[in-house]
């Protein structure tokens, strides 16, 4: 085992906020801006882990193509195709979309667990933080952050939070 | 960028407990309580992130609806429409129920990794925890729990464990 | 409420890693010895948990079936049959398994979160990691380690890393 320690650092501090999202209509869109801007401190944290919870059962997150936008399009093409409106729900006295809602937000999921490294998070070149919006007409939703990990040498030289993703080629 | 660090805390107490569940029959299943009664810990966390693993490939964990009972039933629907029973199947040993099962665990994940806020889960209004049983024979599942965070000041007064759930308006 | 305190552990260590692991052929691989060899570290943990994120939009991660490969076959052939290729996609200038890979990955998640115990993954007897890869020609794919938890108490005997998981019986 020829590794060594030298990769371990120590500390654990935690940051926690919740984000409104703003209304979106029924469809998949791009949120990692959105996300990430009412959370400066991420680019105090040298390694950790970003937590994003949403506080609700009819619309759900993802991690997917952040530049085509035909790929959203297609992905709310195909949730429509595999879990349809018009089956025989029980439970449909909010509507024909609200049931599908429930089956495609356990289908994607609720949270999001993306680990950060110098400051940013480290994603693949083509991937971003998607709301998937189930409902016809929902209002804002909410997300709630959770960030742990080993805080920046206060020492170091601060680092500018330009881009919100640490650049990993694909 | 106004923020400040006063919202940054510092800590991590890790406690893991393994949780065998009573058996279910094939179908969806709230079993927050049943989850959290074992923990009595969690009310000494300030902030935190409570993980729970089934330890089993053929039901699954999901975050959804803790109040209509009839999404959890439409939600078995879907589940058999998506993925049904008589496909050409070669994993077919254990009974038609058995390779559908793995397919819906893998959709649907092992995993839940949930906010802690004040000494309890931070979800939703309408949010609860779903054990998904896909076998029609099933026998106890057992679960692992994983907390980390922060724990409570104990120099302030305690917090009464009442509900298990923070308040959050959905 | 009778338990104690005397369960719970303090400390957090961190450790992260990308992994480049080899080129598969389209399909689901088992891919758990592979992530965890360059990750000889993860002996020295007591408690924790250990993140792997896929960096790519077009596989994923999924925790089943460790034992029987038939499993994995006739989970890519439901894959198929659920998100089919030849569906009116607008994103399909990379070929017709391009799409379709999206939303499969989508569906079944880009990261996992799995638990620490004793130096070793706390998974069930029959659970492993797939790597679910969804494009007919793909390079090698990225993943990144990122490991938090307590270490061991370094004057306690070391611990073989004979075997990978945690002996939980199913």
């Amino acid at each position: 085992m020829a590794s060594s320690n030298r990769d371990i650092q120590m500390g654990s501090a935690w940051l926690q906020r919740k984000i409104n999202l703003r209304p979106q209509h029924r469809g998949v869109h791009l949120v990692t801006d959105e996300i990430l801007k009412p959370i400066p401190e991420l680019c105090q944290f040298s390694v950790g882990l970003f937590h994003v919870q949403i506080l609700h059962t009819s619309a759900s997150l993802a991690l997917n193509e952040s530049w085509d936008p035909d790929v959203r399009d297609d992905m709310e093409m195909m949730l429509n195709k595999i879990v349809p409106e018009g089956m025989p729900y029980r439970h449909s006295c909010e509507g024909p979309d609200d049931m599908p809602a429930h089956v495609k937000a356990c289908f994607l999921g609720s949270s999001l667990t993306i680990p950060i490294t110098d400051g940013k998070l480290n994603l693949g070149t083509w991937q971003g933080i998607w709301l998937c919006e189930h409902r016809n007409h929902a209002g804002s939703r909410k997300v709630l952050v959770t960030l742990n990990g080993c805080m920046r040498d206060s020492s170091r030289s601060p680092i500018s939070p330009v881009s919100p993703m640490a650049s990993t080629s694909s």
